[in-house]
Protein backbone atom coordinates (compact mmCIF):
# COMPACT_ATOMS: atom_id res chain seq x y z
CA UNK A 1 0.00 0.00 0.00
CA UNK A 2 1.21 3.76 -0.91
CA UNK A 3 1.51 6.31 1.64
CA UNK A 4 -1.82 7.82 3.05
CA UNK A 5 -2.46 11.22 1.36
CA UNK A 6 -2.17 14.62 4.04
CA UNK A 7 -5.46 16.14 4.90
CA UNK A 8 -5.23 20.06 5.06
CA UNK A 9 -8.23 22.18 6.09
CA UNK A 10 -8.00 25.77 6.07
CA UNK A 11 -10.60 27.56 8.41
CA UNK A 12 -11.62 30.82 9.07
CA UNK A 13 -14.61 33.54 9.11
CA UNK A 14 -15.04 36.24 6.51
CA UNK A 15 -12.76 38.47 5.50
CA UNK A 16 -9.64 36.24 6.64
CA UNK A 17 -8.13 35.75 3.26
CA UNK A 18 -8.77 31.77 2.61
CA UNK A 19 -8.91 31.31 -0.67
CA UNK A 20 -5.45 32.89 -1.12
CA UNK A 21 -3.89 30.81 1.27
CA UNK A 22 -5.49 27.82 -0.20
CA UNK A 23 -3.52 28.59 -3.36
CA UNK A 24 -0.42 29.26 -1.20
CA UNK A 25 -1.02 26.08 0.17
CA UNK A 26 -1.29 23.99 -2.60
CA UNK A 27 1.20 25.44 -4.19
CA UNK A 28 3.74 24.80 -1.01
CA UNK A 29 2.88 21.21 -1.36
CA UNK A 30 3.32 21.17 -5.04
CA UNK A 31 7.06 22.55 -4.50
CA UNK A 32 7.55 19.77 -2.63
CA UNK A 33 6.90 17.29 -4.86
CA UNK A 34 3.21 16.12 -3.60
CA UNK A 35 0.40 15.13 -5.84
CA UNK A 36 -2.49 18.00 -4.71
CA UNK A 37 -5.84 18.16 -4.75
CA UNK A 38 -7.17 21.53 -3.59
CA UNK A 39 -11.01 21.47 -2.77
CA UNK A 40 -13.96 23.27 -1.03
CA UNK A 41 -16.88 23.01 1.51
CA UNK A 42 -20.06 22.83 0.86
CA UNK A 43 -18.95 21.57 -2.34
CA UNK A 44 -16.38 19.70 -4.05
CA UNK A 45 -18.02 16.75 -5.61
CA UNK A 46 -20.73 17.01 -8.74
CA UNK A 47 -23.11 16.08 -6.71
CA UNK A 48 -22.23 18.59 -3.82
CA UNK A 49 -22.23 21.45 -5.76
CA UNK A 50 -25.52 21.07 -6.16
CA UNK A 51 -26.44 21.10 -2.56
CA UNK A 52 -24.30 23.78 -2.14
CA UNK A 53 -26.03 25.87 -4.69
CA UNK A 54 -28.97 24.61 -2.99
CA UNK A 55 -27.99 25.56 0.42
CA UNK A 56 -26.75 29.28 -0.98
CA UNK A 57 -29.80 30.05 -2.72
CA UNK A 58 -32.32 32.55 -2.63
CA UNK A 59 -35.62 30.50 -1.18
CA UNK A 60 -39.07 32.57 -0.79
CA UNK A 61 -39.23 30.15 2.51
CA UNK A 62 -35.73 30.74 3.75
CA UNK A 63 -33.64 27.90 4.42
CA UNK A 64 -34.05 26.92 8.39
CA UNK A 65 -31.12 26.16 10.40
CA UNK A 66 -31.70 22.87 11.04
CA UNK A 67 -32.27 22.27 7.01
CA UNK A 68 -28.53 24.60 6.46
CA UNK A 69 -27.11 22.35 8.88
CA UNK A 70 -28.09 18.67 7.23
CA UNK A 71 -27.79 19.98 3.89
CA UNK A 72 -24.00 20.98 4.43
CA UNK A 73 -23.63 17.15 5.79
CA UNK A 74 -24.98 15.95 3.19
CA UNK A 75 -22.85 17.53 0.79
CA UNK A 76 -19.81 16.95 3.05
CA UNK A 77 -20.93 13.37 2.91
CA UNK A 78 -20.92 12.96 -0.65
CA UNK A 79 -17.76 15.47 -1.05
CA UNK A 80 -15.21 12.55 1.36
CA UNK A 81 -17.00 9.60 -0.52
CA UNK A 82 -16.40 11.01 -4.19
CA UNK A 83 -13.75 13.08 -3.69
CA UNK A 84 -11.55 13.24 -0.16
CA UNK A 85 -10.68 9.70 -0.03
CA UNK A 86 -9.96 8.37 -2.65
CA UNK A 87 -7.76 10.98 -2.79
CA UNK A 88 -5.85 10.31 0.31
CA UNK A 89 -6.18 6.69 -0.61
CA UNK A 90 -4.18 7.34 -3.33
CA UNK A 91 -1.31 8.84 -1.79
CA UNK A 92 -3.04 12.87 -2.43
CA UNK A 93 -2.59 15.13 -0.25
CA UNK A 94 -6.05 17.11 0.14
CA UNK A 95 -5.74 20.50 1.03
CA UNK A 96 -9.60 21.79 1.80
CA UNK A 97 -11.53 25.39 2.09
CA UNK A 98 -13.54 24.67 5.12
CA UNK A 99 -14.30 21.09 6.27
CA UNK A 100 -16.43 20.24 9.86
CA UNK A 101 -15.03 22.73 11.93
CA UNK A 102 -17.01 25.59 9.67
CA UNK A 103 -20.18 23.17 10.87
CA UNK A 104 -19.27 23.92 14.66
CA UNK A 105 -18.34 27.78 14.06
CA UNK A 106 -21.54 28.39 11.76
CA UNK A 107 -23.98 26.18 12.64
CA UNK A 108 -23.55 25.85 15.70
CA UNK A 109 -21.63 29.19 16.79
CA UNK A 110 -23.83 31.53 14.45
CA UNK A 111 -27.28 29.60 13.90
CA UNK A 112 -27.22 28.54 17.78
CA UNK A 113 -27.71 24.68 16.52
CA UNK A 114 -27.21 22.61 19.72
CA UNK A 115 -22.98 21.20 19.37
CA UNK A 116 -24.41 17.41 20.06
CA UNK A 117 -26.30 17.36 16.65
CA UNK A 118 -23.66 18.46 15.25
CA UNK A 119 -21.72 15.83 17.03
CA UNK A 120 -23.52 12.92 16.15
CA UNK A 121 -23.76 14.24 12.55
CA UNK A 122 -20.21 14.42 12.55
CA UNK A 123 -19.85 10.78 14.30
CA UNK A 124 -22.17 9.64 11.01
CA UNK A 125 -20.26 11.71 8.64
CA UNK A 126 -16.93 11.07 8.97
CA UNK A 127 -16.29 8.19 10.99
CA UNK A 128 -13.29 9.01 12.28
CA UNK A 129 -11.65 10.83 9.57
CA UNK A 130 -10.55 13.92 10.73
CA UNK A 131 -7.42 16.70 9.19
CA UNK A 132 -3.82 15.95 9.53
CA UNK A 133 -3.74 20.12 10.37
CA UNK A 134 -6.46 22.50 10.46
CA UNK A 135 -5.01 26.12 9.80
CA UNK A 136 -7.38 28.36 11.76
CA UNK A 137 -6.92 32.15 10.14
CA UNK A 138 -8.10 33.98 12.85
CA UNK A 139 -9.20 37.48 12.21
CA UNK A 140 -11.40 40.08 14.34
CA UNK A 141 -14.45 40.07 12.59
CA UNK A 142 -14.71 43.80 12.02
CA UNK A 143 -11.32 43.71 10.15
CA UNK A 144 -12.69 40.25 8.18
CA UNK A 145 -16.40 41.90 7.28
CA UNK A 146 -14.71 45.55 6.00
CA UNK A 147 -12.44 42.96 4.20
CA UNK A 148 -15.61 41.21 2.67
CA UNK A 149 -17.64 44.07 2.03
CA UNK A 150 -14.56 45.41 -0.07
CA UNK A 151 -14.13 42.22 -1.98
CA UNK A 152 -17.86 42.58 -2.75
CA UNK A 153 -18.96 39.05 -0.94
CA UNK A 154 -22.29 39.45 0.05
CA UNK A 155 -23.47 35.39 0.19
CA UNK A 156 -26.27 34.35 2.81
CA UNK A 157 -22.92 34.18 5.89
CA UNK A 158 -21.48 37.20 4.88
CA UNK A 159 -24.77 38.94 5.64
CA UNK A 160 -24.90 38.18 8.85
CA UNK A 161 -24.55 40.83 11.74
CA UNK A 162 -21.43 41.37 14.10
CA UNK A 163 -22.51 39.54 16.90
CA UNK A 164 -22.96 36.67 14.47
CA UNK A 165 -19.26 36.67 13.26
CA UNK A 166 -18.31 37.08 16.97
CA UNK A 167 -20.00 33.61 17.72
CA UNK A 168 -18.08 31.43 14.71
CA UNK A 169 -14.85 32.87 15.72
CA UNK A 170 -16.20 32.04 19.27
CA UNK A 171 -16.42 28.71 18.60
CA UNK A 172 -13.57 28.18 15.81
CA UNK A 173 -10.88 29.18 18.70
CA UNK A 174 -12.91 27.01 21.13
CA UNK A 175 -12.25 23.94 18.52
CA UNK A 176 -8.35 24.50 18.12
CA UNK A 177 -8.24 24.96 22.07
CA UNK A 178 -9.67 21.63 22.35
CA UNK A 179 -7.30 19.80 20.35
CA UNK A 180 -4.06 22.23 19.55
CA UNK A 181 -1.53 19.27 18.34
CA UNK A 182 -3.67 19.55 15.11
CA UNK A 183 -5.00 22.59 14.97
CA UNK A 184 -2.43 26.08 14.31
CA UNK A 185 -3.79 29.92 14.83
CA UNK A 186 -2.95 32.28 12.12
CA UNK A 187 -2.96 35.90 12.57
CA UNK A 188 -4.91 36.70 9.33
CA UNK A 189 -4.87 40.46 10.09
CA UNK A 190 -1.57 40.60 9.14
CA UNK A 191 -0.30 41.25 5.17
CA UNK A 192 -0.93 38.71 2.78
CA UNK A 193 2.38 37.35 2.78
CA UNK A 194 3.28 37.61 6.30
CA UNK A 195 0.07 35.28 6.78
CA UNK A 196 2.02 32.91 4.10
CA UNK A 197 5.06 33.04 6.19
CA UNK A 198 3.30 31.86 9.16
CA UNK A 199 1.50 29.20 7.46
CA UNK A 200 5.25 28.23 6.17
CA UNK A 201 5.94 27.56 9.44
CA UNK A 202 3.14 26.07 10.90
CA UNK A 203 3.77 23.42 7.65
CA UNK A 204 7.06 22.35 8.22
CA UNK A 205 6.15 21.83 11.81
CA UNK A 206 3.24 19.61 11.31
CA UNK A 207 4.06 17.98 7.95
CA UNK B 1 -55.98 29.24 19.75
CA UNK B 2 -57.79 27.16 17.20
CA UNK B 3 -57.81 23.19 17.43
CA UNK B 4 -54.40 21.85 15.65
CA UNK B 5 -54.79 19.83 12.66
CA UNK B 6 -54.70 16.34 12.48
CA UNK B 7 -51.31 14.36 10.79
CA UNK B 8 -51.90 11.65 9.18
CA UNK B 9 -49.48 9.67 7.04
CA UNK B 10 -49.44 6.42 4.63
CA UNK B 11 -46.57 4.86 3.81
CA UNK B 12 -45.92 1.76 2.42
CA UNK B 13 -43.61 0.04 -0.03
CA UNK B 14 -43.17 0.14 -3.59
CA UNK B 15 -46.82 -0.85 -5.17
CA UNK B 16 -48.62 -0.58 -2.68
CA UNK B 17 -51.04 2.29 -3.47
CA UNK B 18 -50.07 5.28 -1.92
CA UNK B 19 -51.34 8.10 -4.17
CA UNK B 20 -54.26 6.81 -4.70
CA UNK B 21 -55.40 6.40 -0.99
CA UNK B 22 -54.04 9.38 -0.46
CA UNK B 23 -56.63 11.31 -2.55
CA UNK B 24 -58.87 8.80 -0.43
CA UNK B 25 -57.59 10.18 2.57
CA UNK B 26 -57.83 13.93 1.44
CA UNK B 27 -61.53 13.47 -0.18
CA UNK B 28 -62.69 11.62 3.39
CA UNK B 29 -61.65 14.60 5.25
CA UNK B 30 -63.07 17.14 2.87
CA UNK B 31 -65.98 15.63 3.32
CA UNK B 32 -66.62 15.91 7.06
CA UNK B 33 -65.81 19.74 6.21
CA UNK B 34 -62.12 19.58 7.51
CA UNK B 35 -59.34 22.00 5.76
CA UNK B 36 -56.99 19.33 4.04
CA UNK B 37 -53.22 20.21 2.94
CA UNK B 38 -51.71 17.56 0.83
CA UNK B 39 -47.88 16.80 0.89
CA UNK B 40 -45.43 14.57 0.29
CA UNK B 41 -42.01 13.30 1.29
CA UNK B 42 -39.28 13.67 0.21
CA UNK B 43 -40.72 17.08 -1.17
CA UNK B 44 -43.88 19.89 0.13
CA UNK B 45 -41.56 22.62 0.18
CA UNK B 46 -40.17 24.31 -3.07
CA UNK B 47 -36.63 24.15 -1.04
CA UNK B 48 -38.09 20.71 -0.28
CA UNK B 49 -38.78 19.91 -3.72
CA UNK B 50 -35.61 20.89 -4.74
CA UNK B 51 -33.52 18.51 -2.47
CA UNK B 52 -36.28 15.98 -3.45
CA UNK B 53 -34.71 16.69 -7.26
CA UNK B 54 -31.09 15.75 -5.57
CA UNK B 55 -31.44 13.39 -3.77
CA UNK B 56 -33.47 11.20 -7.20
CA UNK B 57 -30.97 12.73 -9.45
CA UNK B 58 -28.99 10.39 -11.70
CA UNK B 59 -25.01 11.48 -10.66
CA UNK B 60 -22.33 9.78 -11.72
CA UNK B 61 -20.56 9.71 -8.68
CA UNK B 62 -23.83 7.93 -7.05
CA UNK B 63 -25.22 8.89 -3.93
CA UNK B 64 -23.89 7.04 -0.87
CA UNK B 65 -26.18 5.71 1.54
CA UNK B 66 -25.19 8.59 4.23
CA UNK B 67 -26.09 11.84 1.97
CA UNK B 68 -28.97 9.96 0.67
CA UNK B 69 -30.39 10.39 4.32
CA UNK B 70 -29.18 13.67 5.11
CA UNK B 71 -30.36 14.90 1.81
CA UNK B 72 -34.08 13.15 2.92
CA UNK B 73 -33.94 14.77 6.89
CA UNK B 74 -32.51 17.99 4.92
CA UNK B 75 -35.90 18.15 3.09
CA UNK B 76 -38.13 16.86 5.90
CA UNK B 77 -36.94 19.98 7.84
CA UNK B 78 -37.67 22.21 5.22
CA UNK B 79 -41.11 20.43 4.78
CA UNK B 80 -41.68 20.79 8.94
CA UNK B 81 -40.67 24.37 8.69
CA UNK B 82 -42.73 25.87 5.33
CA UNK B 83 -45.37 23.52 5.12
CA UNK B 84 -46.33 21.25 7.49
CA UNK B 85 -46.17 22.81 11.20
CA UNK B 86 -48.06 26.17 9.71
CA UNK B 87 -50.88 24.46 8.05
CA UNK B 88 -51.27 22.03 11.08
CA UNK B 89 -51.04 25.43 13.66
CA UNK B 90 -53.75 26.94 10.96
CA UNK B 91 -56.13 24.01 12.43
CA UNK B 92 -55.84 22.48 9.30
CA UNK B 93 -54.99 18.55 8.60
CA UNK B 94 -52.38 17.11 7.21
CA UNK B 95 -52.23 14.23 4.53
CA UNK B 96 -48.56 13.51 3.77
CA UNK B 97 -47.31 10.35 1.66
CA UNK B 98 -44.51 9.01 3.52
CA UNK B 99 -42.75 10.67 6.52
CA UNK B 100 -39.69 9.77 9.11
CA UNK B 101 -41.13 6.05 9.06
CA UNK B 102 -39.76 5.67 5.51
CA UNK B 103 -36.45 6.59 6.75
CA UNK B 104 -36.26 3.69 9.12
CA UNK B 105 -37.91 1.37 6.24
CA UNK B 106 -35.46 2.46 3.39
CA UNK B 107 -32.39 4.10 4.61
CA UNK B 108 -32.24 1.84 7.55
CA UNK B 109 -33.84 -1.64 6.84
CA UNK B 110 -32.92 -1.01 2.80
CA UNK B 111 -29.59 0.50 2.89
CA UNK B 112 -28.67 -0.55 6.24
CA UNK B 113 -27.70 2.50 8.21
CA UNK B 114 -27.80 1.95 11.69
CA UNK B 115 -30.88 3.03 13.44
CA UNK B 116 -29.60 4.84 16.02
CA UNK B 117 -28.11 7.50 13.59
CA UNK B 118 -31.90 7.62 12.80
CA UNK B 119 -32.91 8.24 15.66
CA UNK B 120 -30.54 11.42 16.18
CA UNK B 121 -31.97 12.51 13.02
CA UNK B 122 -35.83 12.47 13.57
CA UNK B 123 -34.49 13.86 17.18
CA UNK B 124 -33.24 17.13 15.98
CA UNK B 125 -35.44 17.37 13.23
CA UNK B 126 -38.94 16.13 14.55
CA UNK B 127 -38.49 17.68 18.09
CA UNK B 128 -41.42 15.68 19.51
CA UNK B 129 -43.88 15.98 15.81
CA UNK B 130 -45.38 13.05 14.91
CA UNK B 131 -48.34 12.24 13.05
CA UNK B 132 -51.48 11.36 14.41
CA UNK B 133 -52.35 8.29 12.61
CA UNK B 134 -49.97 6.14 9.68
CA UNK B 135 -51.81 4.08 7.52
CA UNK B 136 -49.08 1.41 6.34
CA UNK B 137 -50.07 -0.33 3.07
CA UNK B 138 -48.65 -3.47 3.69
CA UNK B 139 -47.79 -5.93 0.55
CA UNK B 140 -45.87 -8.65 -0.32
CA UNK B 141 -42.59 -7.14 -2.28
CA UNK B 142 -43.27 -9.83 -4.94
CA UNK B 143 -46.70 -8.05 -5.72
CA UNK B 144 -45.39 -4.62 -4.81
CA UNK B 145 -42.66 -4.48 -7.35
CA UNK B 146 -44.78 -6.31 -10.03
CA UNK B 147 -47.45 -3.71 -9.83
CA UNK B 148 -44.88 -0.66 -9.53
CA UNK B 149 -43.53 -2.26 -13.14
CA UNK B 150 -46.61 -2.70 -14.76
CA UNK B 151 -46.94 1.40 -13.88
CA UNK B 152 -43.86 1.68 -15.35
CA UNK B 153 -42.18 3.52 -12.28
CA UNK B 154 -38.36 3.02 -11.93
CA UNK B 155 -36.45 5.55 -9.64
CA UNK B 156 -33.63 5.00 -7.57
CA UNK B 157 -35.73 2.99 -4.51
CA UNK B 158 -38.28 0.78 -7.16
CA UNK B 159 -35.22 -0.62 -8.93
CA UNK B 160 -33.72 -2.15 -5.68
CA UNK B 161 -34.10 -5.57 -5.40
CA UNK B 162 -36.42 -8.14 -3.90
CA UNK B 163 -33.93 -8.59 -0.90
CA UNK B 164 -33.90 -4.81 -0.12
CA UNK B 165 -37.81 -4.47 -0.52
CA UNK B 166 -37.94 -7.45 1.92
CA UNK B 167 -36.14 -5.37 4.66
CA UNK B 168 -37.90 -2.37 4.01
CA UNK B 169 -41.14 -4.57 4.66
CA UNK B 170 -40.04 -5.80 7.91
CA UNK B 171 -38.98 -2.29 9.46
CA UNK B 172 -42.45 -0.81 8.70
CA UNK B 173 -43.62 -3.58 10.09
CA UNK B 174 -41.52 -3.29 12.95
CA UNK B 175 -42.48 0.23 13.51
CA UNK B 176 -45.69 -0.39 13.41
CA UNK B 177 -45.82 -2.88 16.36
CA UNK B 178 -43.39 -0.93 18.30
CA UNK B 179 -46.44 1.76 18.55
CA UNK B 180 -49.52 0.05 17.67
CA UNK B 181 -51.84 2.93 19.51
CA UNK B 182 -50.92 5.08 16.08
CA UNK B 183 -50.48 2.42 13.55
CA UNK B 184 -52.91 0.97 11.41
CA UNK B 185 -51.55 -2.00 9.01
CA UNK B 186 -53.46 -1.96 5.86
CA UNK B 187 -53.77 -5.11 3.72
CA UNK B 188 -52.69 -3.16 -0.05
CA UNK B 189 -52.62 -6.58 -1.62
CA UNK B 190 -56.39 -6.13 -2.18
CA UNK B 191 -58.41 -4.15 -4.73
CA UNK B 192 -58.15 -0.35 -4.44
CA UNK B 193 -61.98 -0.09 -3.40
CA UNK B 194 -61.21 -2.53 -0.22
CA UNK B 195 -58.29 -1.21 0.32
CA UNK B 196 -60.28 2.27 0.88
CA UNK B 197 -62.75 0.74 2.83
CA UNK B 198 -60.46 -0.43 5.39
CA UNK B 199 -58.99 2.73 5.12
CA UNK B 200 -62.11 4.62 6.11
CA UNK B 201 -62.65 2.03 9.25
CA UNK B 202 -59.12 3.08 10.70
CA UNK B 203 -59.93 6.94 9.71
CA UNK B 204 -63.47 6.51 11.90
CA UNK B 205 -61.45 4.54 14.58
CA UNK B 206 -58.63 7.28 15.30
CA UNK B 207 -59.56 10.39 14.14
Amino acid sequence: MSELGRFIVLEGGEGAGKSTQVSHVEQWLLGRGRDVRRTREPGGSLLAEAIRGVVLGDWDEGVDAQTELLLIFAARAAHLNATVRPALQAGCDVVCDRFVDASYAYQGGGRGIALRHIDALSDLVLQGLRPDLVLLLDIEPEQGLARADARGDNNRFEAENLAFQRRVREHYLARAAAAPSRYEIIDAALAQDEVSAQIDLALERHL
